[in-house]
């Protein structure tokens, strides 16, 4: 079968001819209908080293956002019918800590000796025409679209754990929230907040069109700017926002998240750009806090897949066939995309 | 000025000229706007004795669900503004228990020994061209219309208390709440859902025209009937819901949303018919809760003013003059109204 | 191997000779330590009849608290270590639904569809010389004796599930905790309240024994009698226990707990007596809740582990050979035991 | 009567003969029982002006951890009894913000046009013969004694509420907990957490008789040095503590903290000393969280008077006159305290 091959560091991924994998006990073959290509796609072919950690050993099938149809049951699989649509969770650990044990496994325990961090992360992924999957990674999709649902295991499921985390700060009424970086994740981030909660949603990105999605979706936005917290601050009443959610992670992205917090709201940096907060006592809300987050749990995306068959969450996707999946992730690479790839290896 | 007065047990009120009250320390005098007709109007008129518990002694101006205009200061007050418009809380308790600490004075540990409950609750009320109100029990409205807000201060505090203890189990997608009995309260119970979760909310009502009415909010409604409860569970794919507020509480309201509750819901009764729930191990899905509530808190009155002025509760209501306010009265005992009366003492 | 097999309804267990079980692909064999005899064993083969739901064939080796040494490793198994000691989760669901995902098993979405309901529950236990077990069902118990740690496995891991849904409700000064049955899972529950709240701890009972053993792990307690609620109460200075936990389950003693329940406190019943508790909105203090629960997840049973291991839990044994394990069964069932039996396969 | 004065920024308070005070309407005047002498007394009158904020004209009578009987009744008062023994809660606010209404002055929205921050901050405190109090602010405290209570009002208060709000991550076996300054909140920080949680308690300081007294209260002890983290990780495993209150807030005590937290554990910062901790998402292990908190709220006063009548707080006092109390004063501006100083006006 074809797949996209992450093959050598630094270097940019190819489609080659590989052997149709065979599922082990516990495991299905997945026939693959989508496979969302995501910017940490890009950071491993054009960032990382042997060095990095992640037991991320080069050669491997790229693709951590997948859906497809049930093919083949390995040894042992009961329960799961053939020819069904599933979404799979990525993410595999240890399998017996106590994170693994409660569907976890982006927090796994023995992450540093596990073998891959999980499907499309060392491990081969969906970028290829079948997949192999353990069955407690299936997350079934009864009749709804299994194309437009692949990137939800990534680009959905990772807001929905920020905000769910939040969740608790956003409850009830005249509450604020704040999302800084409206690409894929951040616009997600939105419907999921309009969704379950009554909050008033403030928005921010630097482009227009990004904010204008975002107004759609029923968010209040503001410009960036000098004066950009205070407006946020003036929305709001004053008093700041509850929750916040940053999934750019740069320094001064934390800084407008930061200075817009209520007493006792809470700031999450799901953007990995590795931005500096200077944090004091003075400079903080009595009891606002400042977390990050990755990624999510299984039964989290389990009820991803509840809000995406509830139409609640609409991912923007642009699907490529496998023979331009490697213009995708070129694109991808580039910034010339404005919804989300989805490599669609059959038709 | 004139008043609406409760002058004997089981005897209609009357409207009768009262002296003008004058606001003690750390009191304000209010121009009342609108008070609200509540059920529990009728029950101490038509219902109460002598005998039953509340201290409320015979003889006093109804009305607890208020709102109006600061007219004039009490001693001490300070941060009040005259002419400012405020909605009021209505229960007062003792002031220095565990339970009036945090603004919950309906369950004040001295309940037994205080003079009155509440503001028309054995203390005059608003039923009345003015009435005296504590500082503490002011919420203010800003420039939304005080006359409509009136009746929230019941009806829109009591399903949101309720529901603001079971929004843990609605935090999330592909969750299912249930609204049993679509009067006033539970008309706005099905808004503030609709609001505050992501929820399916299922509603249910004798009446076809309640029924239409809350599917206007957003609601799937379940007509009465024997296979009532095995629709509901059909709804939410037979697992039940995860949260139940029964504003009936009638024997076979209770049955019906205790044979819906999924594993680890809660069933709130909130209608005070004193129905009977036989409960047993093994007819109650784990880890699902049986309770009840009365009424709000301070702070959450502050927050349902928050929904009123975001648009997200919208009190439906009829408004009478004092003059017909016994009218409204007579209609409300039998059953004549189909919104909330509103008494307006000024226009 | 010698195994203890349930061979048939409404029969005695029998000591056989049976083939040493081979570790299937992400499984380990078990040279077992320590097999907890439990009540609900007694209730399989006395009580139990083929219609019974929880598919559990007849047929299999008893034994659900099971500890022991790893043996052998199944097909593909990693990060576990020959030799090591381990406790062992006894229930095993579907695998791929929301509640297996997060460990908890015991609420199985396909409870109903599953070959069976746990290891020594339909399954093969570890009532034998040896047992299989799939790694996420194993504990890592260090250096802490394996053989007293069997019983953890459910007499602890029940309570401690009980508990740790309630500690809400007990988190802080002034708080009340009642254990109503002071068998093996009540006394363990004192232990665990008294080591993770501050609560004061009101325990009863009908054996004197009992009861001293209780106090001994720093309860109070009170003889039941007909006053019994009202010397509960006065322990509370009137208010009542915030936390109530029915280790029996019969009519008198849930209404014992729910007529000693404080303003919003929950009371789980836990027992599977099968009593019947009235219900109604005003023999309920405001906001008390009435739930049941069972068992208990993954994670915890490492928490419980980690409590044993720091001697805050004491497990009270009887050791039995393999040999005397009928007996131990056998003195079970006729209620001559006053700790938990333990059977001890090797010695 | 004799009080101890703030007259002016920057100068030693006084003692000097005042008015006795009247207590105005829904105040009691108490005679004071003890008034605890805190380092914020020694920060008023040593290192503010006029220009610091909180609304504290100079010239008022010190003292914010005050204890008493009562003497009088203002107007309006009842349920109050004459005589009885009550420990005050100090902050006051507006009385109608969100934040008052739950009983929390320390976060009141009004608190920048407030006349006084409380009794003892602004407003005459407890450092004299008698001193009024609002009824609301009035902590029974039965047959305890008032004197040694004094202290709680504050340095029990402020670690309560730090520890409350961080109870969610310690709930469960297998926790550890970690108090950085064992000064007098401190200490009694590490007999909160041994009453109300099971968890491992760590601590540190640069005394060994401070760290003896905290071993002898049931914590470890780490004493400092370039290695201080990895020990404290040490202990616990590798995985660090789920929750860390740094007393101290000086960078070099919040870095230990930092670097000793646990995968979502919760550092709260609760000394003043205004540190720098340098954040950013790769120092900072997933959903673990930094924050800040200021004393606490009128029920937890309950429930830390509810610890000290059941012997889990024992506040370390020494006594002194009110004749000595500018002595009192002294010693703890010049570090030679180590123990709470309460000055005991009436013997």
């Amino acid at each position: 079968m074809r797949a996209i091959v992450f093959k050598e560091w630094k270097q940019f991924p190819e489609l080659e001819d590989v052997a149709r994998p065979v599922p082990g006990p516990g495991e299905v073959l997945l026939k693959v209908a989508g496979a969302g290509a995501c910017h940490s796609d890009v950071s491993i072919f054009q960032d990382f080293t042997a060095e990095v950690p992640g037991n991320m050993a080069k050669g491997f099938v790229l693709g951590h956002e997948n859906s497809g149809w049930v093919e083949e049951l390995g040894p042992g699989v009961e329960g799961i019918e053939i020819g069904g649509a599933y979404l799979v969770y990525g993410p595999i650990g240890c399998g017996h800590c106590k994170a693994c044990s409660r569907g976890q496994d982006t927090y796994c325990e023995n992450a540093a000796t596990n073998p891959y961090l999980g499907i499309g992360l060392g491990r081969d992924g969906g970028m290829a025409e079948y997949v192999t999957v353990p069955v407690r990674n299936l997350i079934p999709l009864g009749d709804a679209d299994p194309i437009a649902a692949a990137p939800l295991a990534d680009a959905a499921l990772t807001p929905y754990h920020a905000i769910k985390k939040a969740l608790p700060h956003l409850n009830g009424g005249g509450r604020f929230a704040l999302v800084v970086g409206l690409g894929g994740l951040g616009q997600i981030a939105v419907q999921i907040l309009r969704a379950l909660t009554g909050a008033t949603i403030i928005a921010t990105d630097m482009k227009p069109e990004a904010m204008a999605k975002a107004e759609a979706a029923g968010a209040l936005t503001v410009l960036g700017g000098p004066d950009q917290v205070s407006r946020i601050r003036e929305i709001t009443g004053g008093r700041g926002v509850d929750a916040a959610f940053d999934f750019v992670g740069v320094t001064p992205t934390i800084a407008t998240a930061a200075g817009s917090m209520a007493q006792g709201g809470r700031l999450t940096v799901v953007g990995i750009a590795g931005g500096l907060h200077e944090w004091t006592f003075f400079n903080t809300p009595y009891e606002s806090t400042i977390t990050n987050t990755y990624w999510g749990t299984i039964e989290e995306l389990h009820e991803v897949v509840d809000m995406y068959r509830a139409g609640q969450i609409v991912p923007e996707i642009e699907t490529f066939s496998l023979t331009d999946g490697l213009t995708a992730y070129r694109k991808l690479a580039d910034g010339q995309l404005s919804a989300r790839a989805v490599v669609v290896p059959h038709d």
